[in-house]
């Protein structure tokens, strides 16, 4: 394990789908990886023991939670987050910024940066990209994210220019604000510009320049419709280095997935596999479904033949039905075990087709494997 | 492994506490013992995988709930409770009478048995002694309970008496019920009488002639004073054969174990450390106290250092005080790991002393480390 932060492209498959390995000193990253969210130190409902042996290699903490609840001097007392929350891997932490647009109140953002009211108390609070990374860094996260503004959609195209030159400008003072650039930790920027292609070459073009160890997807899966996601994804990670990851933020589905791997994103992170599981909504080989309904009732099989995870493995979707019926909180957690399962599989399966150079037919099978489903009620 | 059920009173301590094992087609409870509740087939927030882990021996599952749902036979064609739950281990089932008394409406109680609404959706059910008996057989139940009814606290005296002798009938009728008295499966009788000392003593005798292969304290912890139970506890165990089992039903607080344990009470259950341990009590060597509160924001230290537990073992109390603040779910589910590992332990060490004559010092000890956890605040 190396003491510096570094990544190695290790392969391209022909469709462009990428096999590589994020270094940090807390741990190596294969990718493409998906990052479960363990919002406020934990990821919903589960144990940090259960999220590893899923196969997780790394969390996304979200920094605005931590900063106003414990607070992240709190957090460096009790010895930083993978000390507080028992999770040894590396952590990345996002900046704050989503969150104060979707969750507080009374903000105003200014050439400074943020000031809003919390969520929680409602108390006057200010976010600063030297903030955001003095936070990030005081949580001891492995990899940190400059603060920038994620544009709503739809948005103006001269708003869109103009957050996205802010963003710009909040990067390059990220950058001027790392305490130790030797300290092993990585800063990602982040690529804004909505779905105008020429902002978003602007946008990779002004990060390349300031330099990250890795380079952010934003704005995306912000309400666009799925074919406008698709439209970006078919040129914006080509804007970005090919020696360095990239990441797509709060992507998704796990055909966005797929599509997302296909055009060269080494990294993503979603609340879908947990949120989704809180409400019984399955993720299988076969498609989604929800174990609320009516069918599962007697059924004696698992949700997923396939599936070696807890739920699978030892209860049926007939106790799973129950246990939702019930609102029993283990039904929660043997949901989320079993999606982040599902997940960590999915993207097993796409690094070994794009390490031996199947991922077209790796994706054929994803798809025709999920219509059959759909078709003849699964599992 | 015997395929019968039998009991052994292995020792009696010179306080009167004993020393004994449970022998059943499912496995072996060595007692003291006490039973967490799986309510809904489910010991809520938690895999029953952890269960055993911290030690516990046998589960308590509520019949009313699992009659009103999923249903005895639903479950009877998923295999049984101990499939559908996936605990291989014996499990006890109540009778469902406690619940149609404190959670249904519109009850009825007849000779025959008693009528009543359920709370899930109003449908009209009827329980009697037979019913009680069928549900509990195809539930696949290790040890059953009769019908009985339960009278609050206080009750009139005559009520007591009337009440007392409907459910010795029931009691009979509940013996002469059982569809095959070889499958190895116990049927409990349940002692009531208020706290009338004749009473218990003419409900033992009734017990005792119809012949049970256990025999249960019912009727207290219904909100009498605790010097009242204490009372009734002095005499009520040694009207019951010593060579077989005593369950003290929905008690208690760790401290009444203790009292109950020295006057020869060999099982319990009871809700308390699982439910006290979603409202963020933690039950302690020092004593109880809750983890919600502001000095534990920052102690970086276990709850106990002395536990075992997943909780105590890799997370702080500061972390705990976070989860609960922040509403966390893994904060419910390490609590109820915690609390049902203090239960399991009280009860080990109560064996170990029992075994060892010294319940006496065991007692000492255990006020005294309480005493000592109060006066200075713990832990």
């Amino acid at each position: 394990m190396k003491r510096t932060f570094s990544f190695e492209l290790l392969h391209t498959d022909p469709s462009g789908a990428r096999r590589g390995r994020v270094n940090t000193p807390r741990g190596v990253i294969e990718t493409p990886a998906f990052m479960p969210v363990g919002t406020a130190a934990t990821v919903k409902t589960v144990d940090p023991e259960e999220v590893k042996a899923s196969g997780a290699q790394i969390l996304l903490a979200n920094t605005y939670h931590l900063f106003l609840r414990p607070g992240h001097e709190s957090v460096a007392r009790l010895g930083g987050l993978h000390t507080f929350m028992a999770w040894e891997k590396p952590i990345l932490t996002d900046s704050g910024g989503y969150q104060v647009f979707s969750l507080s109140s009374l903000r105003k953002i200014t050439e400074e940066g943020v000031a809003f009211r919390s969520h929680l108390d409602g108390s006057a609070r200010f976010l600063s990209p030297e903030i955001a990374v003095r936070v990030q860094e005081r949580l001891d996260s492995d990899i940190l994210m400059q603060l920038d503004e994620c544009p709503p959609y739809p948005a103006q195209r001269d708003y869109l220019a103009r957050s996205m030159e802010l963003s710009l400008r909040w990067a390059a003072r990220s950058k001027a604000a790392r305490s130790d650039a030797e300290d092993g930790r990585a800063l990602f920027g982040i690529m804004q510009g909505g779905m105008e292609r020429d902002l978003r070459q602007i946008s990779a073009q002004g990060l390349i320049e300031i330099g990250f160890d890795g380079y952010a997807l934003g704005g995306l899966s912000v309400g666009e419709p799925k074919p406008l996601m698709a439209e970006v994804l078919s040129y914006a990670p080509e804007l970005l280095p090919r020696q360095q990851p990239r990441y797509l933020m709060g992507v998704g589905k796990p055909e966005d997935l797929v599509m997302a791997v296909e055009r060269g994103v080494d990294m993503f992170d979603c609340v879908l596999p947990t949120r989704n599981a809180r409400n019984g909504q399955l993720f299988t080989r076969r498609g989604a479904f929800n174990v609320k309904t009516a069918r599962f009732r007697e059924d004696p099989g698992p949700a997923d033949p396939e599936c070696r995870c807890p739920a699978c493995r030892r209860f049926s979707l007939a106790y799973l039905h129950h246990l939702f019926r019930a609102r029993e909180i283990l039904g929660h957690r043997l949901m989320t075990l079993h999606n982040l399962q599902y997940y960590q599989d999915l993207m097993a399966e796409m690094r070994q087709a794009v390490a031996t150079d199947r991922f077209a037919e790796f994706k054929r099978n994803f798809h025709a494997r999920r219509a059959e489903g759909m078709a003849e009620p699964c599992p």
